[in-house]
């Protein structure tokens, strides 16, 4: 499915006429969304390079399915993160709309049946794309997607730049975000509340953490995977509480189970802030109505969807399209669970 | 598409039979879930019976979408209750993966929107039925669901009954438990943030409040309808609150709302139990999470969603089908969030 040759590119085209990838995707496609000016100078340079779109989305072309899917593979156990991906939906729903089309969102047990849907979908043309959620390490959806020719985009950077275009965030970055601010608290022993370690956020969160602490000097950042459920996130709050050094700040991979960990707190009367400080990688209502609301990493989940949309449509447009699209780094909202240590006090 | 003359329909085959409606629609259609030799007998009858599956079954039969859908309208400022429709959802996916069809989610902004989606999916046979959730009062959906032909079954029961089959609990004997339990811990001041008034399960849960009230001589039990959202639901708490009399116990239509009330009781300083019991009307991880966990009510919404499936099966096989399948009343949950109140202690 790549580019063959020296066949251009949209993004060739965009670069030649000094417009987004966007613009030329929607000019070539007849849709709305650029004025009639600019869609007859793309559509001459289009013309003048040779320009011709990809077979696969040729044929798709004369019958579109006027959907997009976006498949969460989750343990009914573990729910909890839905309202990031609704999100998202929603962002992604705003920018297809204008593009006659809507995303299906289905949610299957595990990797094995979602790749399943895949190829049902492929064999039956149900869907024009698709969004990758929740990268794996090694993440065999990859492969199948790029054999089935469905065209895709991975939220989150896959493991090999170049495999599918993605819309990713730098997570060692927003990592860094979090222990430079506890660092500068004078915390001095950090823990974190990951994910499974299966995921590719994940792993480099925790390799982000341990990069720091060896850095700054600090006490062995230690990471401890869970399955993402409150339970676990509960149960690996009590074991590092209960240590004779316990950490004075916690990073969690997620909104949900910072809320576990604080209420986890509560329980053993270990006061937050005073005593330990909870941080969450995810924004959400949740981390606001708890007590003390919860400092986390927040940002503009609508417009992230809204960006994955947009590149999908580029991806359905133009099969030989691979781009990484980097969005904004989470940035830090700080409310009443975080402060300077006691011990430092 | 109502049964004409005296047209068969599944109900009576089942009747006839002694087996469940759903047994003898997936006889008739062939598909897997009854023994063969139930199968062979409510084929016998079927005929004896002169049985004809409706036309506009008869025409689907050839070209299924395999698909059913679900649209959810929400404001994406008032999200929150993704995790019953989640739920609901993989109780659905469950049931139907057997009959190798599945759940489409859509989520659109209002009920306009809604309305046009259904026209969509209708005239380009995107889905083989729908279940409409969130019921309203006159409920305009339900006349273009009809027009249309979609076969659909209403979470909650509609208005008028008959108007299409349905799958529903009784929300004034759960709200009559609520009380129950509140007046029995000796409440006598007990209010209800409730959601839209738009809404019939709203309408029926302030009515039996307002009953239940005058029946046992309590102080008024007031309705502060909301928008749902944490904000509304936050606000409504601190103006009952604020009061010179106020309430000693605060009934919320959602999980939501009810963790957001903690949080208010929390901020002006009352002691939840000891001065606020809080109940929530929904249970889900929220309500576990938050100190004191929530008395709420609870019920297995897994099954509930199968039993849609179950339901959305037979009114596609069956035009004519209209029953409306009563499940359990939620049962109360008792956690920290209640207790006699201060005052009669």
């Amino acid at each position: 499915m790549r580019a063959v040759g020296n066949r251009p590119t949209i993004a060739d085209i965009a670069k030649r006429v000094g417009v987004s990838p966007g613009a030329v995707s929607f000019a070539l496609n007849g849709r709305p969304g650029v004025s009639e000016q600019t869609r007859a100078r793309i559509l001459e340079v289009a013309r003048e390079m040779n320009w011709r779109p990809h077979r696969a989305a040729r044929a798709l072309g004369g019958a579109q399915a006027g959907v997009v899917g976006l498949v969460l593979a989750r343990d009914p156990r573990t729910l909890g993160s839905e309202q990031f991906y609704t999100q998202i939906l929603y962002g992604m729903q705003d920018m297809l709309s204008a593009h006659s089309s809507a995303v299906q969102m289905q949610l299957v047990r595990d990797t094995t049946a979602e790749i399943s849907l895949y190829r049902h979908w492929a064999s039956e043309h149900r869907v024009d794309g698709l969004v990758l959620v929740d990268l794996q390490l090694d993440d065999p959806r990859i492969a199948v997607v790029r054999e089935l020719g469905l065209p895709a985009v991975t939220l989150g950077l896959p493991g090999e730049p170049g495999q599918l275009p993605s819309v990713w965030a730098d997570d060692a970055e927003a990592m860094t975000t979090i222990v430079d601010y506890l660092a500068a608290l004078d915390h001095r022993r950090i823990a974190h509340v990951a994910g499974p370690p299966v995921y590719q956020h994940t792993a480099r969160r925790a390799a982000a953490l341990r990069a720091q602490v060896t850095e700054r000097g600090l006490h062995a950042g230690e990471s401890v995977p869970t399955d993402f459920s409150d339970a676990q996130g509960a149960a690996a709050t009590r074991a590092l509480l209960s240590r004779a050094e316990r950490p004075t700040a916690i990073v969690y991979d997620s909104d949900l189970m910072a809320a576990a960990g604080l209420g986890v707190a509560l329980e053993m009367g270990i006061e937050v802030p005073r005593q330990l400080s909870i941080v969450s990688f995810d924004d959400s209502v949740l981390t606001r109505i708890v007590h003390p609301a919860l400092t986390c990493l927040s940002r503009d989940t609508h417009a992230l969807g809204a960006q994955v949309a947009t590149t999908l449509l580029e991806a359905i447009a133009d099969a030989s399209f691979r781009e990484s699209v980097r969005t904004e780094t989470p940035h830090l909202v700080v409310r009443g669970s975080t402060a300077r240590p006691l011990s430092s006090r």
